[in-house]
C-alpha cells in the first residue's frame, strides 16, 4: 500500500527532526533512546496516520500522538528486552546488550517521560482525551506483561487467560493508536468505539497468526526461523491449546515436552508439530484468525461517518497486517 | 511543625484510598506499588499541599499533584534501587529484593503511568500548566540519575558537575513540588519563580547537607550509621572537594584511598576524616550550606502574594528541612 508507506515517510522525517532536538541536549541519556526509535515498521504510528486521514482531520495534529504511540511502544520494547535477557532485536544489539541494564533502565525511563512531554504539545482541547486513551492504554500493556510473566512459572493456561494476555499486550495498544487518529479528526463517540473494535479484532487475529507462523510458515514469508516458540517453551495459541486438547498419554507427552531443555531442537520442533497436527491445532487456529478477522471487517461496515472509498483504505490495512495482499 | 504533620496526615490518608482502588484489580502489578509507595516522609506531597495553603489555594485539588510527585519520586527510588543494586530502604527490602528485578522494572513503568493517570483529574485549566513543570522535572531528574551513574567510572569530577547532578537528581523535585502548590494556587508567575528557586536552593543546601552528616554527623541526630560514603568510595560534596583542594602527596594518597575496596572500613572513615579536617573541607560544607540557606531566605523576602505570617511557615519549613528546629 503505497499510502501506508506515505504515513510511514511522514513519521520517520518526523522522528529525525525530533532526534535532532535530543542529540542538541548535552546527555548520555538521549543517546539509547535514538538508538530504541530506529528500525522497525513504525505500525503504530502508521495507524494513528491511517485513521486521522480517514476520518478527515490533521495529519500535523496527528503527528503528535503517532510519535507518542511510536515511543511508547518503543519503551515497552526496550524494557521487555531486558526482562527477558534478549540481546538482538531488529537484526542488532538490544539496548541493555550495547550499553547496559542500568542505561536500558533509566533510558527507558526517559522515553516514557518523552511520551507525554510530546502530548503537551496537543491543542489544548485534544489533551485530556488523547491522554486518557493512552494512559488507559499503557496501564493495560503493562497488565498484559505481567500476565505474560505470570505465565513463565504455570504449566496450564486457561485459553481465556491467553487472549486476555495478547489483547492486553498486543491488541490494544494497535486499537489505541487506529482510536487515536479518530479522536484527532473529531470523529463521533461510536466511529472511535468501531475503529477501536476493529483494532482489537485486527490484533487478536494478528497475534494468533503470529504464533501460527512460528511452527507452520514458510520461513520466507515469515522472516523468522521456524519454531523458536516451541524450542522456547512459549504459551502459545497452539502450545495451550494443544495441553488443553490433549488426554491421556499423549497429555503427558506434551507436558513433558514443554518443560524440558532440549539439546535436538530440530527433532523437538518435528515431534510437537506433529503432535499439532495430530489435534487439529492448525484448523483451530486459521479458524480463530478467521473469526476475528471477519470481526474487524463487521466493524468496518458498521462506521457511520465515512464512504466506502475510505473503508476500502480500512480492509487494505487490515489485509496487510494479515498478510493478505494481492 | 504540627501544620506539616497535619499535610502528611492528609497524604497518608489520601493514599490508603487509591491502595483501595489497586487493590481491586485483579493484577500481581499493583501489589508491588503499594509496597513501594508505604513509609517515608512524603516530604515532596507535603511540600505541594505547603505552598497551596500558603497561597489560599485548595487543598482537595493539590492533594491529586501531591500524590503525582509522592508517586513519581517512589518511582524513581524503585528503579534506582535496582540500579545501585540495593536491598533494603525504609528498614526493609527494597521491590527488587522482596519480589525480583523483572518486576520492579514492571511496576516501576507502571507508576510513572499512575503519575500521569492522577493528573486526569486536574480541572482542565490546570492540566497543562501542572503536566509541563512535573514533565521537565521528570527529564531533568533523569538526567541527574545520568550524570550520577556516569561519575561511577571517573575519579575526577569538577565540583560544577556534582552541584549540577544534585540540583538534578534532587533539587528540581523539591521545587517542583513547591511550585506547583502555588500554580495550583494561581500564585503569580514572578511568585512561583521565587518559591521554585527558593526549592532549588534549599535542596541543594539539604544535599550538601546531607553528604556533610554521612562524614560528621551525630549519628543519632542523622539517623544512619557514619561513613558509609566513604567506604563506598561515593562522589559527595566532601570528597570531590578534597580531590580538588589536595596536592602532591596528599592528592596521591587520597586517589588511591578512593579507589581501594578497603577491609577495614573503620580505619578508612577515620584517616580520610582527618585528611577532610586538614584541608578544611568541614568548614568549606558549612559556608556552602549556609549560603544555599540564606538565598532560599531571600527568595522567601522577594515573594510578593503572601503576607509575613505566611512567610514564617517557609521559614520554618526551612528549618525543619535543614533540622534547625528549636
Amino acid at each position: 500500500m503505497t499510502q501506508l508507506k506515505h504515513y510511514q515517510q511522514l513519521v520517520i522525517e518526523n522522528l529525525k527532526d525530533i532526534f535532532a532536538g535530543y542529540k542538541a541536549e548535552v546527555n548520555d541519556l538521549y543517546e539509547p533512546v535514538i538508538y530504541a526509535l530506529e528500525g522497525g515498521k513504525k505500525i503504530r504510528s502508521v495507524c494513528v496516520l491511517l485513521t486521522a486521514d480517514v476520518f478527515g482531520g490533521d495529519l500535523n495534529t496527528a503527528l503528535i500522538p503517532a510519535f507518542a504511540v511510536e515511543m511508547f511502544h518503543n519503551f515497552t520494547l526496550l524494557h521487555d528486552d531486558v526482562m527477558d535477557n534478549s540481546f538482538v532485536r531488529r537484526n542488532r544489539q538490544t539496548v541493555h546488550a550495547k550499553w547496559n541494564v542500568n542505561q536500558a533502565l533509566l533510558s527507558g525511563d526517559a522515553m516514557m517521560i518523552l511520551v507525554y512531554q510530546k502530548l503537551l504539545q496537543l491543542p489544548e482541547n485534544k489533551l485530556k482525551p488523547l491522554m486518557e486513551l493512552i494512559n488507559k492504554t499503557a496501564l493495560q500493556v503493562c497488565e498484559g506483561q505481567q500476565l505474560d510473566m505470570d505465565f513463565e512459572t504455570v504449566l496450564n493456561v486457561p485459553i481465556e487467560t491467553y487472549m486476555q494476555m495478547i489483547k492486553l499486550k498486543t491488541a490494544v495498544l494497535l486499537a489505541c493508536s487506529l482510536a487515536l487518529g479518530a479522536v484527532v479528526s473529531d470523529a463521533s463517540v461510536q466511529d472511535v468505539d468501531e475503529i477501536y473494535n476493529f483494532g482489537i479484532n485486527l490484533g487478536l487475529a494478528f497475534q494468533i497468526q503470529d504464533d501460527y507462523f512460528d511452527t507452520f510458515a514458510n520461513s520466507d514469508v515469515f522472516g523468522k526461523k521456524i519454531g523458536n516458540d516451541i524450542v522456547a517453551n512459549k504459551k502459545t495459541f497452539l502450545s495451550i491449546n494443544a495441553l488443553n486438547l490433549a488426554q491421556g498419554d499423549l497429555k503427558r507427552k506434551i507436558e513433558k515436552l514443554f518443560l524440558s531443555q532440549t539439546k535436538n531442537p530440530e527433532g523437538k520442533i518435528e515431534e510437537v508439530t506433529k503432535i499439532y497436527e495430530r489435534l487439529n491445532i492448525p484448523e483451530i487456529a486459521q479458524k480463530k484468525i478467521e473469526f476475528y478477522y471477519n470481526e474487524a471487517l463487521k466493524n468496518i461496515e458498521l462506521i457511520k461517518g465515512i464512504d466506502t472509498e475510505k473503508k476500502k483504505i480500512l480492509y487494505d490495512f487490515a489485509n496487510y497486517i494479515l498478510k493478505r495482499e494481492k
